[in-house]
């Protein structure tokens, strides 16, 4: 039966993070795999109240057929979300997904055709790895340090593509709290990748799960919003963000701002995909937000997260001193160290499933993984402190065995 | 920045209901274009019910992240219901889709390489031509009657194909209720069709939203159960339902039953595509049928659209006498309407949209739409007596004009 699959999904693999989730069915593993939100900081009370009243406010509104574009009162939240972030939209633009992976597969869709080339941060999100490669596209790499990636790069890169006589379609980022990297594009950066892009003609879709989770430091205004001042960079301009981290990923409520031109076409593309998101969830997601509990939610996933990584990282300088090397985040879910090189953190893997911990190697972050074998992520938001403490002390028993 | 927009999308058009659905926000308008269940027999205390015990039993459950397969419970009553309908099925051969929509899409995108042929029943769902177009696929149309497709017309198409040296990769049909059809494929005509399948290793998708919604007759065993008596045909059959017309669109919460060197791939493209549906509706969806308050609801719809169907005709019998030619059907929520060829059912959209009613006209639903501007859909489900009295004397005022 095989040769009936379509020819580029033959090649297409399940994700690390898939497998690394199935191995960590065990109970008594400690996983520092998966960016999973920690359940006991869910707003269970708040997700109560807010079904309560859209199924008291607007049952069949919440219970319909709707929009493909979105419901309005949700979008209408949403604008406002934005506007607090720094991106001031209109809730015309946005278009709601079906949690920000949607995003990622729809622009995909609606842009690439097999051969595109695909800039990407090195290293990036997995799944959208695995979105792109579905697309065939060819990915490349931007260089990046601790502050994100590399303008003088990507503008190297996108300079050889033309050389070559080929034109990049899209740069993807996720410039606050990277996945894996945990790093922050600056401001300035920011503006200098949206004039690039301006300037080539490149789609810029910035990634933004995380911006919410800042422990510390100044936030940087999204680059949908930054693109406002910078000239020809508005209409290439895409952004994706999610309830899931801040809210509940249960929900499966993202959303996407779109110049009008590609919004058009997207809605096309997702209208056949799965018709509209959620329109209960959206509805649940929308007096949610409208019930202003959202803002007193978040400072205690903001604080419970930036004391885990605190103790993470504190337990990783006691326990593996000078082994392991990792940046303190600002904010996020993730922890990137990295190791000697020569050390393969994917052949630890089942050593380290014995001992009863999982993290997610960093190998397959890389669109060329050459080089990367020494890498790992460490998500530090499903521990207690305690998972965090026994985790660690199982992931040293493991390294320095 | 058109150019941006990947090759297969340029040719791809909003579907004609996405437009229909946009002028029905009139208020004053009534109509009979969507296929929308009424939202006055919701059962909004049963849904009310379902999400305080989802929230109450398993909070992380409802509101984690969660399997690309679906939630276990959810699949294991899902599977209790398939026995029901007449398909003994494992709980492991399901994946939960955001709508069934996204089924057609996702089994599009696993199986369908650009100029592959694609067999479907002549009417077809639109959304589902929508997405075989984006595939790139080549669409061929397969005669029917009032009972559905022909077995020999089917046969003679896959036997010519195969002369030009080509072979269909799928049969997509509507077999219960069929929209726009309304027509149900017999058991024989099944059996015949699981039968070439088999014979030529085609994958069948039976697409099946309305099945529970039989005002009269015998109900017939789904293909995927069916299949399990046809030597062959079990790997070959695909199934795809819903609980958009039978509980709430809204939850958007299908599913598919697929052979396992099928299912593999599938959930590899939907982790990509949204990760998993929104398990806050999969648990929702659980509780609800858990309950036993969707056998206990189903027979107010099914009363009520058989009472609209027969209030629909016998109207239409009376104000457009032998202008309108229609076949009852047996249950679903549509009316396939036929009238005098010459007559152009497009044409006459503006006209019956100023006189405040609407309907789909027929010649989008087929592949190939020559010949057939004279048929139109009308939708019985969503409208009250009174509305399909009126809706049916503006439609006549405009047709006898």
């Amino acid at each position: 039966m095989e040769e009936l699959i379509a020819a580029r999904v033959r090649t297409v693999k399940p994700s690390f993070v898939r497998e690394v989730l199935k191995a960590a069915g065990r109970k008594d593993l400690i996983s520092f795999a998966g960016g999973l939100p920690a359940p006991e900081l869910f707003d269970v009370e708040g997700m109560r109240q807010a079904t309560l009243e859209a199924l008291e406010k607007d049952p069949v509104g919440a219970l319909q057929y709707g929009a493909t574009e979105g419901h309005a009162g949700l979008r209408g939240e949403i604008a406002k979300l934005m506007a607090e972030r720094g991106a001031h939209i209109s809730p015309d633009q946005l278009v709601i997904t079906t949690g920000s992976q949607q995003g990622i597969d729809l622009i995909a869709r609606t842009l690439l055709d097999p051969g595109d080339v695909v800039l990407l941060e090195q290293p990036s999100y997995l799944a959208a790895i695995q979105v792109f490669e579905l697309a065939q596209a060819e990915m490349r790499g931007i260089g990046s340090d601790g502050e994100g990636v590399l303008p003088d790069d990507l503008e190297r890169q996108i300079l050889a593509l033309k050389a070559e006589g080929r034109a990049p379609k899209l740069i993807y980022l996720v410039a606050t709290f990277a996945n894996p990297s945990g790093a922050t594009l600056s401001r300035e950066r920011r503006v200098r990748v949206l004039e690039l892009a301006a300037q080539h003609g490149i789609v810029v879709i910035e990634d933004d799960p995380y911006s919410e989770l800042r422990f510390h430091g100044e936030s940087v205004a999204p680059m949908v919003g930054l693109a406002q001042e910078v000239e020809g960079a508005e209409n290439l301009s895409v952004y994706l963000s999610t309830l899931s981290k801040v809210v509940a990923p249960g929900l499966r409520v993202g959303w996407m701002v779109l110049p009008a031109w590609l919004q058009q076409k997207l809605v096309i593309i997702k209208q056949a995909s799965d018709l509209h998101a959620s329109t209960f969830a959206q509805h649940v997601g929308y007096r949610y937000l409208q019930s202003g509990r959202m803002e007193q939610h978040v400072p205690k996933i903001r604080e419970a997260y930036g004391q885990r990584a605190q103790h993470m990282m504190a337990t990783l300088e006691r326990l593996l001193p000078r082994v392991l090397q990792f940046r303190a985040p600002e904010g996020g879910m993730f922890l990137w160290a990295s190791m000697a090189s020569g050390v393969d953190t994917m052949q630890l893997v089942p050593r380290a499933v014995d001992a009863g911990v999982i993290y997610v190697p960093g190998a397959p972050f890389f669109a060329n993984p050459e080089g990367h074998a020494h890498h790992l992520r460490l998500s530090f938001s499903n521990s207690t402190p305690e998972q965090i403490e026994e985790g660690v002390r199982r992931l040293a028993s493991v390294v320095m065995d």
